[in-house]
């Protein structure tokens, strides 16, 4: 009397929670004796045929997982055609649900991969093939419509927060005869949630980061500059925080502001290296600066305990929702209150969360555009709350597990995905 | 019946447990009734009679130090010329320190920070003026003499390879559609110590880090793609961790490769990107890069319990070899055992650390040049070993504290530090 498998993927860029969500997945399937197949490298292991039998880890494992950051099946950045346009893709994977009697489908990601979800639910009604698709929430970028915050932003932002703050204190100390300015890049292309959770660092009008830079305002060098002096004469130093977003009043990314190396290729980015230069030049002062890049989406070793929660308790509600028969919704946080912080999941269809972004809101932005606002404070601080380190080694290491990720026989020939 | 008071200063680069070894200090000196003055800015401070009185600081204040990064009471980077040369500041020092009746100069710093305190205290002897200096070992470089390891690296050693695990699971996840290749670099002017850190994050011959690079081997440009390339063609990814000071057959740093910014400016360094870019233009790989700077130093959160009780411990001997007289020492770590790891705090002549820098040995360097070896890993384990987080508030943010530093009223005409 087998009702089918659940499969779940994991898509776009991982978070040092993302597999807590998977690990909630795989435990709450587990107690309904529902097979969970997760398929490698996220849609594209479903269209090869590669999947995984999570039923091969050991229970250990499945708990371990939680405190393990990365994806534990591997994602991709990989886009499905509009099914108008290439309804071949589409097909593929129904006949791969089929194969493996797969009846639901858990796709965690982004609105990328909401809308991928959303349109093979639709697919699957086209073929009457019986199949619940449920998006499940995550991205450092913290940009879903609908949710009031999105797993793995709460984590990436403490270490954006905690970072900058013992940065500060290191520059603090160093100004006198040192570093004067110290620039920190935050990821965020469109949206400057990650920026602005460092503001979280600080709490009195002279504390770092004293000039945040945001994507959704446009950058005046010109003006920058005056300000980094003026902090730096006031202060004793300056700390800058950047969101890799930023763009000056030509559109452009100032990380592609035309830097090149000594062969005259253009340079891979980095708005930070580009201010420190910017200030070095213009201001003549010593400038330090870092880019953290995936550091702030792995550390799952400074996340955020309201984090973990969120992301088993989406995985949770999605493995709900799929034996409840909903389909083609996303388990999203619902705030109920600030202090005491209260939330709850909700389902949302996945029609409002497709394909859209959530811009950090204009009352979170200081108005002198550099800084948060005391309503950005309430919104972060439950957030970070929480400190929910793994278990580490003698060896002093974090205990991260390792799937044994077992394949799954291959049913159907090959399909070519380009 | 005061003994005098007792000066302390930290000097250099800053690190996540320096205001440890500061608080192990004040508190060992408090128990035997003798007063700490602080210098603001390291010998600066001593020269500019800018000192701060501790004992206004509460208990309180004094404990939660030792869980705060940074340097309490500002540091500098300013080495004194040779008494030969310009006799003035000696001079002024013995001033400052008679008109503050200080006996004991306790200087937290490197090898230069030796060398100041051991000048000083042959000129003491010249003067005729009772002091005792005593150097404290400071350096994430790890690179004293004598000492087994210096107090700040290990921490600094720690986020090193807890950074490169939780990166290199990210990349894993990742490499499929995206990036194939991150570099990570590592803080090491001169010696490789913390690039080698890095691997303790990976056990087996196909963990991350794949390549290491290390300042005490010559890059060689064409033999490091091709370890790139086969990596990523066995792997499916690689992680590189490469020291800041790694150079190429002519000597140069290649973080100062000749890369210019559009109006033809040197642009600043760092080797991460320099080699993101070499990747990427001869193999057409797809890069990510790290360059965490400041954060590796600075980070408390993940401090190693072990460097923590090094650097209280280096704290509390310099305030007993001061109290029973000795001159122009230090306190090191000496390393007893491995495993059960046992070590001892041992007096060493400052004439032994002054000016004098320790490489990374070559018997903790794989013979490919690449990676580290048993040996290397039985010096670390036990330095990365145990936790010590600091504590955390309801925003989910550390607690560090701010001094009042309160200024000890000037008793002499201002002297000209340039």
């Amino acid at each position: 009397m087998s009702r089918g498998n659940l499969l779940y993927a994991q898509s776009g860029g991982v978070t040092a929670v993302i597999n807590a969500t998977a690990s909630a997945v795989i435990h709450a399937a587990r107690e309904h004796h529902i097979k969970v197949l997760a398929a490698r490298n996220g849609i594209l292991g479903a269209l090869r045929e590669e999947l995984i039998d999570t039923s091969k880890e050991s229970a250990a494992a499945i708990r371990a997982l939680a405190h393990t950051p990365g994806g534990a099946f591997g994602t991709c950045r990989y886009k499905l055609k509009a099914p108008e346009v290439d309804r071949a893709p589409y097909q593929r994977l129904i006949d791969v649900f089929r194969a493996h009697d797969i009846r639901w489908f858990l796709y965690n990601g982004g609105n990328d991969s909401a809308d991928t979800a959303l349109k093979l639910s639709k697919i699957a009604v086209e073929f009457g093939y019986p199949l619940a698709c449920i998006g499940v929430p995550k991205t450092v970028d913290n940009d879903l419509a609908v949710t009031d915050c999105c797993p793995g932003f709460a984590s990436a932002a403490k270490y954006t927060a905690v970072s900058v703050r013992e940065a500060a204190l290191d520059v603090a100390a160093m100004a006198e005869t040192s570093t004067k300015v110290f620039v920190y890049e935050a990821m965020g292309r469109h949206a400057g949630w990650l920026a602005a959770a460092a503001g979280m660092a600080g709490h009195k009008v002279d504390d770092a980061p004293h000039l945040i830079l945001f994507p959704e305002r446009v950058f005046d060098e010109a003006d920058f500059l005056a300000r980094v002096q003026a902090t730096v004469a006031r202060v004793g130093y300056c700390v800058v925080v950047a969101s890799e977003g930023v763009r000056g009043a030509d559109g452009k990314f100032l990380a592609e502001a035309g830097t090149v190396d000594a062969f005259g290729h253009a340079q891979l980015g980095g708005v930070a290296p580009h201010l420190a230069q910017v200030i070095k030049d213009q201001l003549g002062l010593k400038v330090h600066w870092t880019v953290p890049d995936y550091l702030q989406r792995s550390a799952r070793h400074l996340a955020s305990a309201t984090d973990l929660k969120h992301a088993l308790a989406v995985g949770r509600a999605a493995v709900g929702y799929a034996r409840k028969g909903l389909n083609a919704v996303m388990p999203v946080i619902v705030r109920t209150s600030d202090s005491p912080y209260r939330w709850k999941i909700a389902p949302a269809p996945l029609e409002e969360l497709a394909n859209r972004e959530k811009k950090l809101p204009t009352h979170f932005i200081r108005d002198d555009g550099h800084g948060i606002t005391p309503a950005a404070r309430r919104y972060f601080a439950p957030l970070l709350r929480g400190q929910v380190p793994p278990p580490y080694g003698k060896d002093g290491m974090p205990r991260y597990v390792s799937l044994r990720n077992v394949a799954v026989d291959k049913m159907l020939p090959p399909f070519a995905t380009g």
